[in-house]
């Protein structure tokens, strides 16, 4: 049987989101109910409440950043008990059988996709609804476990700006010796410096100005170099191993492209509106790579939880209130926040 | 003291090609003197001997696909003897002392970059000539040898052609369990085919038309398809682990990224002369590369010659006397070659 609970949703494309409830399903014999205490707002949120990355079904809870408490166990669930700290991140489901989900890479699942936490279609053929709601029904094998190394409100951005950073790195092979730069320092730049740097590597930060230098420094970056300055890209010229690209605006392919060393790597983890545009020739010249790197697999989600843990780190966070969305989501577009903003559920269940 | 050789020359940017001569530099110590036997043609020497990639320097001897044999060495050389059968290709020289030449990578030469056979500035300070003439001298660190098993007018071609695609096959691992397509079955690509299929991959040709389907099936591919087909697109979806992409001009990225599988990569050996156009989600999507490669270092370059000799594999060429080299020219740039023109420096010497 269906239950009610409290949320925020956007009723439609543009409009502002509101409190209002949705149904979550019966907890199934595989299910976890998790009281939900914590989620973080990612930029994608607003991307698809506004619906500008196309097919956004409404009313639409956003929020694939949670954190929270296992309420009640399905009774064929093995991994959860309820007291458990949890977390979701950006899938809620997948096929489980074709060659990619077999390997620990559900997300990037040929049969049908990853069921996305929200704006997605379950397996059900219901509607999915995101974390910022009080209460969320999940598979367990689609939940991962948060160490008490972690508060939860620190933890919840891990679900969706840790892994999206954690999973290039470590497919790039970040760690001792490697010099890394980290393009953007918002949301997932300021935990791919922090991750990097726990993983060994040299890392440089180069943001548009030097308004973020103390910080960037403080949170475990080496260098930090203002991309508005021409010369950053002739003294970096030839220096890293790999770049991340955080930023989702269209940038000079090429000009960060020149910045790496032979057989370095430029990943993107966000994705601009538009077409990019490179010249070859900038790959040609060290046998460069320019790729792209989505979220991560269960496996290695609840392994970079375990990672975090192991090295203390968590999100920079700002906790709002669940009526303060709406301005956050401003404030997001204004790059004004450092460096996520958490939503406090307690506010929905007033 | 120079000598004067006989030499095939573009006098200015986009005149025919004429017979005049060269000087070539006294025999040093660690030098070899190569009596020319034949000259393959790369559409890059049109490139060059037009000026259509900038800084042409005239008069120009084109020619980096060069086999001959030894006539004369250097009190210092060790490698080679009189008579010895061997091979240059697109550099004569490098700084040798910088990271990537001490890796053996000298064609990414960080120190004033790899000096190239022909176009380009000696570190005497004089201009190089290329392999349309019946001699050149080159320091023996960057002389090749090629095996008795390869005829050598069907290696001439390997030393730019056949390194150009052994060189990433090999660095993205080409070989048994792994999908190869080629995209482009001209000089480049029939040898991309031959050797992919040597190294045990399953190899496609993705060609504009099926007209070339017979040969490229003969030369060892597993399937040919036409890519003026928007069906192969569909039908071929996610299926390569490795595209090696030979076609200089414009192609659909999006739509050849998405041929790729999980975590594949498309590489490009040549170069449009117009930027490329992308969408970042074509490449976040399985996780794919896009990169480029760049000929192949010395020592690779002898590996593929002895691989190719192990393998019986030499290019398809038709054999032109000197005098034919301009008709050739206008024949490349029709794609009307199968597939490589060679010419027979036996022709300069009359």
């Amino acid at each position: 049987m269906t239950t009610t609970v409290t949320a925020y949703a956007a009723p439609a494309a543009k409009a502002p989101l509101e409190r209002t409830t949705i149904p979550r399903r019966a907890v199934g014999e595989h299910d976890v109910l998790i009281e939900i205490k914590y989620a973080g707002i990612c930029h994608s949120d607003i991307h698809q409440a506004r619906d500008e990355w196309g097919g956004a079904a409404f009313p639409m809870v956003p929020g694939h950043e949670i954190a929270g408490i296992v309420a009640e166990v399905g009774s064929g669930v093995t991994k959860y008990a309820v007291g458990d700290r949890v977390g979701v991140g950006c899938m809620v489901d997948s096929c489980r059988e074709c060659d990619n989900c077999r390997a620990g890479e559900e997300q990037y699942c040929t049969d049908g996709g990853m069921v996305g936490t929200y704006n997605a279609t379950g397996r059900d053929g219901e509607p999915t609804y995101g974390g910022y709601s009080t209460h969320i029904v999940v598979d367990e094998a689609y939940v991962l476990g948060i160490p008490d190394g972690i508060e939860l409100d620190a933890a919840a951005p891990l679900l969706c700006a840790g892994i999206t950073v954690y999973s290039p790195l470590r497919h790039w092979n970040a760690g001792p010796g490697k010099k890394v730069a980290v393009v953007g320092m918002g949301g997932l730049g300021h935990m791919a410096v922090k991750i990097a740097h726990a993983m060994g590597a040299e890392v440089t930060v180069l943001s548009q100005s030097l308004r973020k230098k103390d910080d960037g420094l403080k949170l475990g970056a080496d260098h930090f170099h203002a991309t508005s300055d021409p010369a950053t890209f002739l003294e970096l010229a030839g220096s890293f191993d790999l770049i991340v690209n955080t930023v989702s605006a269209n940038l000079d392919v090429d000009a960060f492209l020149g910045l790496l060393n032979l057989d370095g790597a430029m990943v993107n983890v966000g994705a601009p509106e538009n077409p990019s545009s490179f010249n070859v020739f900038s790959l040609l010249a060290m046998r460069r790579t320019l790729a792209g790197s989505m979220i991560g697999g269960i496996r290695q989600t609840q392994e970079m939880l375990d990672f975090c843990a192991q090295h203390g780190l968590g999100a920079e966070i700002e906790l709002i209130d669940a009526d303060q969305i709406n301005e956050a989501y401003e404030r997001v577009l204004a790059s004004d926040v450092r460096y996520r903003f958490v939503i406090d559920i307690a506010s929905l269940r007033d």
